[in-house]
């Protein structure tokens, strides 16, 4: 992965080495970063398909800006490896999304290039809005530039939707580029979409219009009130010829392109020209996921994130799947399919998601019955209220770091109404490699605190699919977390019996007849507990496991009987313990009268960074280890008494 | 308020009574629920303008659909006491927002009219879209008809948005209306308005359309493909005449409208001719806020909700202001635009509610330095939080329960970040007659989970401008919550002398040389605890206060202290335990050595409905009685053991 030194890219390590080369070497610096992507990625794995899609652009818009004073707001800015590369992380590429390496986002604690957090998708123009705004405000920066790019999946999100509401509310120069890489587009017309693209963006277009603008307020026709109006007006002829409505001109936002977004030179003189504009302006370019990478371009889902792969081949190097392992998210999918063959009340909603959470089988099986509502959490949540109001049983899937988008649709759309929507929150704690904007740390303590809801977490396959069942005989609504990647006890799927559970009880997997220790888990982080448990056994120290399963309801006979009968308690859960299980446990046993030793184990109370989920529960202090060491520092504590 | 005997009112108690009316009738009853709400709402105060501006709407729509069995849905629910008047509940009407009596918004436990929870905007398109697609997954109820009422505040949130743009992919016929209040109205183009309504909403048009439509594809050249280009080719020439951008078409919406929403005739006309049709479709009227009562024509704005006023002469009926006592908004108001004449970086931030949170003085003073988002929570944390990246010091006013919508942003745009962000969270705890959706009950709970933020509450106004002023002096992100109403010790606001306060560093409020008793307090409730300190010293029981002032790092001085030499801590708080102060101090105090016996105060873990602070305190359980009591019972319970 040695970048050739007689390369345009070994030359290259800021924007401004960028500006040295001339305008028609641009194309085969494109080419050269597609393949220093192509030979990282094969080998260290993150997210493909959408950085081949956005090079040209990337480089067109360091070309053209002065960056990092122009600030690039990005969008899951996971499209975004060629600004790394561009701006002096080319050597860090290759640890990306690795312990201690880069990030796989932009991260503004990592580079000034960096100008905000990108992981969650659609803040991109509410973000830029802010900064263009900001430098309005501010002498000596009334000319810093601010772009921000969002792709077309996150433009249907509310959070995009509001911004460009806002954009045209204050004075501000901010461009938005639209990178639009939806194979769906309506090739019929792309000829005529070439025509308006030349026609807006040329500068001789602009001038003509100017002139007219300026003639129109001198006879007094084109008054400033009217000026909106004319605006609306010009660009409502547009869509006739377009065909199209064009929602962008009806927020009163000036509208460009749509152009070919692998166009590089032409994309430099595109920005060049619209770059010196006053007012809100929106640059629409079409791209091509996995542009430049064939089996990417065919399939570009697979290659969303295809993990590690033989670059001339094309083929994916999959991990063997272990026996009796199958993926947390799989055996949801599964159940969800299962269970609604045989309740005509289920039904399954997605955000954008349905190949991360596995709703896609429930989609392809009863497509009718499956609903992928698009980077929208705040409606799935909502739209699944009123489904469940209407007699449905809605199974609503997303990870729950995106879940924290749709909070008060579950407080005031969900729970005050009580209503039976079960909410399979994915990717619930430490994720790995997606690092700190994607962490699922904080669903058990933003659920907890809210009335009447019911929240689980299974240690093992079996128990998640009861707990699936059991939320078709709840009246309320219910929340199952369950982690990212496998699941290492996952049960036959074929005649599963389900088995209702009971609502608050958890259940003691570990008992000695002398233990004076307890080790109080939620969730599959039991394996952890069970692992320290031998290794602590094999010291002569024995440990008592009991799993919750339940937050809320919390086993009260579990609490009391460890009250009563312990003098350590380790809580464990794979969250944040302020809020989370700890909490619960530290409340109840404030009332016991014996007042064992407790120690809460969790996600201590700060920002956790990338890296193996092996390697950040170390850091976190709840791998094995970690484990053990607290029992023995708790027991050390309790003898020094 | 008695309902003469011989109005048309008088005869109806539910839809089916409205039915037997004639036609021509609906005219004079609206009148007359109009003086019926005249009458009510200058006695018991609530809701007023938006309620008369949708009079005729909920008229015709009773009169043409068949409630409850067709569904209504509201959004933002206090425009719908005519709604409420015709479904049952006219004789509770006196007694809506008081304890025990009916809400002021929709809500399903109240009647089965009310079809979803209504306090939150934005949320009906997408409730109502499940609703929709569910009654036609369930045999019987394919033919139940839903509508979703939605305003145009409302409409320019993201989950309104969302809502719009997932409507057209499912097969539903949910109709959307949007009740267009805004006074920006262009009359000049009312004229074309009126022949375009007529033109797309009258049988013949659609005939017309319908016959288009089969010929061509009966001719192969309108295949399923094109359906979709046709109609946004017709669209786009209806705003080619009409000189708009239709948003609604853009998203694949059929657009009717718009029509004056006063013509209770045309309104139903117009409704019985589209009730019948197929798919998706976008009503769009105009109304007038305040319609019928001229005082609240005029001044829409202070008529949303007055208090009680004389009917007769309009004249509001304020309370008067007490001594020394100010609104907490007012307080922050005030500091807000002293705080930005100082500092050139402070800027004011707001989501639809200038008014109610107070931004409005900055807004009048410097308003390129303020900005009212609209109902856009989410894009207004991130907004600010790209300000602040931009080096501006933004002060985010948002209501408690709105700022749920903003959960994420917070999170993933402000607090990952670190950026100086200070979030100043009004109508925090109970807010009285608005009831369940409107309490800010979660703020502290969702707040205290995530890494790196200040979380503050004053018991006073001079600590609320030293807050505000001491988040300026951070690097960090910032929460301070005060309640809705009126602070009863606010400073002279003239030549206040700011103060830095040391984060995390509460106060002794209350001191007795032999107290074992230990109230910690969070926020103006302070004075509930001060209340029922003098009451219990007048029964010989001693108790120390202690003003935590911080959540957020907690004075772990003040913990230390209180678990080692006191007997009995309780907890006080208006928010709810579990997540709060309560459990803050309940982890602290696990370690302690001494134990002493811990009682948490504050929202129990049930949804709490509507009446005064006062009933609701005392129901809640931390009214001074509420505290008293339980001091005494803490107390016993401590000796028996």
């Amino acid at each position: 992965m040695e970048v050739n030194q007689t390369s345009l890219l070994s030359k290259i390590n800021s924007p401004s080495d960028l500006k040295q080369l001339k305008e028609e070497e641009l194309p085969a610096l494109c080419e050269e970063i597609r393949g220093f992507l192509i030979e990282n990625l094969s080998e260290n794995p993150g997210h493909f398909a959408s950085s081949m899609g956005a090079v040209d652009l990337i480089v067109a818009l360091h070309y053209v800006y002065d960056t990092p004073s122009d600030r690039l707001v990005w969008d899951v800015g996971h499209q975004a490896y060629a600004h790394k590369i561009l701006t002096g992380r080319k050597k860090d590429f290759p640890k990306q999304r690795t312990l201690g390496g880069i990030s796989g986002f932009p991260n503004p604690t990592e580079s000034d290039a960096d100008t905000f957090m990108a992981g969650h998708a659609g803040n991109s123009i509410s973000a830029a809005l802010g900064m263009a705004i900001a430098d309005k405000l501010t002498p000596g920066n009334e000319n810093r530039k601010t772009v921000a790019i969002i792709g077309d999946a996150s433009i249907s999100g509310g959070l995009a939707f509001e911004g460009l509401n806002n954009v045209s509310n204050n004075p501000n120069d901010l461009l938005i580029i639209l990178n639009d890489n939806d194979m769906s587009i309506d090739n019929n017309v792309g000829a005529l979409h070439g025509y308006l693209s030349d026609l807006t963006t040329s500068a001789g277009y602009n001038k003509l219009r100017n002139k007219l603008s300026l003639y129109l307020r001198k006879k007094g026709i084109l008054t400033e009130e009217r000026r909106r109006a004319f605006i609306r007006f010009s660009n409502s002829l547009k869509s006739v010829v377009s065909r199209k409505q064009n929602i962008f001109e009806g927020l009163n936002i000036r509208y460009f392109g749509p152009i070919d977004g692998h166009d590089v030179r032409k994309l430099v003189k595109v920005l060049r020209e619209i770059k010196g504009m006053a007012g809100p302006r929106l640059l629409h370019i079409y791209t091509t996921k996995g542009k430049g990478y064939k089996p990417a371009e065919e399939d570009p889902s697979t290659w969303h994130a295809p993990g590690k792969f033989d670059p001339d081949s094309g083929e994916r190097l999959c991990l063997q799947k272990k026996e009796g392992s199958e993926l947390w998210q799989e055996i949801f999918g599964h159940t969800l399919v299962d269970l609604a063959e045989k309740d005509d009340r289920v039904v399954g909603v997605t955000a954008a998601m349905p190949g991360g959470t596995s709703v896609d089988h429930l989609l392809e099986k009863m497509p009718e019955r499956a609903f992928d509502v698009g980077i929208s959490e705040g409606h799935a949540v909502t739209f699944a209220g009123g489904l469940a109001a209407a007699g449905k049983r809605p199974f609503v899937a997303i990870y729950s770091s995106f879940l924290q988008r749709g909070y008060d649709n579950i407080i005031h759309d969900v729970a005050i109404q009580g209503l039976p929507v079960t909410f399979c929150i994915d990717r619930a704690g430490l994720v790995g490699e997606d690092g700190v904007t994607h962490h699922g740390f904080f669903d058990l303590a933003y659920l907890n605190c809210i009335p009447g809801l019911n929240i689980a977490s299974p240690s093992d396959g079996e128990t998640l699919k009861n707990l699936m069942f059991t939320s078709l005989k709840q009246k309320s609504p219910f929340a199952i977390r369950y982690p990212r990647g496998k699941c290492d006890n996952s049960p036959q799927s074929q005649n599963f019996e389900y088995k209702e559970l009971k609502a608050g009880q958890g259940r003691q997997v570990r008992k000695n007849p002398n233990s004076k220790i307890a080790l109080l888990t939620i969730g599959p982080v039991l394996s952890n507990a069970e692992e320290a448990a031998k290794k602590l056994s094999e010291e002569g120290i024995e440990t008592d496991i009991f799993d919750m399963i339940w937050l809320k309801p919390i086993d009260k006979d579990i609490l009391s009987e460890v009250a009563s009968n312990y003098d350590v308690i380790i809580t464990l859960e794979d969250g944040v313990t302020t809020g989370g299980l700890g909490s619960v446990v530290n409340s109840y046993i404030k009332d016991s009268i014996y007042k064992p030793a407790v120690v809460n184990l969790g996600i201590p109370d700060k920002w956790i960074a990338h890296g193996s989920i092996d390697q950040l529960q170390k850091i976190c202090g709840f791998d094995t280890d970690g484990i053990v060491a607290a029992v023995k520092q708790a027991l050390e504590k309790r003898r020094s008494v």
